[in-house]
C-alpha cells in the first residue's frame, strides 16, 4: 500500500508526474505541484481523456475558449480529449497533490 | 466541476456507488461507506483490475489470504482481477469516501 501524501520531496524545481498504474487503455498518474504553472500560452493538447482531481492544494485551470476553473480538495472534473487546457496557477505554499487519470 | 466531498445523503442504508466516468475500458467510481462492510463470507472476485484510492475516513480490506490492510486518507493500493477481497471494516462515526478505478 502507498500513500498519495508521501514521498514528498521537500524541494520542487519542477512539478513531479509518477505514473501508478499503466496499460495500453488506462493511465493513473500521481501529480504534485508547489506554485508550477503551464508556461504562457503554452496549453495540453491531449489525445486521451482526463478525469482530474485535485485531492490537497488549490489550482486554477484555464480553457482555451477563456474559462477558469479554481480547483480545491475533492474538486474533480472530465477535460475531453483535445480541449485545450493549462494550469494557470498553483498555491505557492502548500503542495497541491492531483490525481490524473488518462483513458482512450 | 463536482466535488467528491459533497451531495453526500444524510442517511445511508446502504454502500454509495456512483459512476463517475464509464467507458469500454475504464470505470471510475465513487464509494461512500459509513459501517457498512462486506457481508461475512462474502467475497468481490472481480473480472478488472482495480485502483483503489481512500479519500477520507477509514477502512480495513481483507484478502482470501487473510491479509488485513487497514486504510486512511491518501492510501490506495492495486487489486488485481480475480484476486478475491472483501471490506471488512469502515469508520460507524464518518462517511469513509473512496475513489475506484476499474480497468482492464
Amino acid at each position: 500500500m502507498k500513500n498519495l501524501f508521501t514521498d514528498i520531496p521537500a524541494h520542487l524545481p519542477d512539478e513531479l508526474f509518477e505514473t501508478l498504474v499503466k496499460t495500453d487503455s488506462v493511465h493513473v498518474q500521481r501529480i504534485v505541484s508547489k506554485g508550477h504553472t503551464t508556461a504562457k500560452n503554452d496549453w495540453y493538447d491531449q489525445q486521451t481523456n482526463e478525469f482530474v482531481l485535485l485531492l490537497k492544494g488549490a489550482a486554477r485551470l484555464e480553457f482555451s475558449d477563456g474559462r477558469l476553473v479554481t480547483m480545491g480538495p475533492g474538486d474533480w472534473l472530465q477535460i475531453p480529449a483535445r480541449k485545450k487546457h493549462r494550469v494557470a496557477w498553483t498555491d505557492e505554499a502548500v503542495e497541491t497533490v492531483w490525481l490524473a487519470v488518462h483513458y482512450a
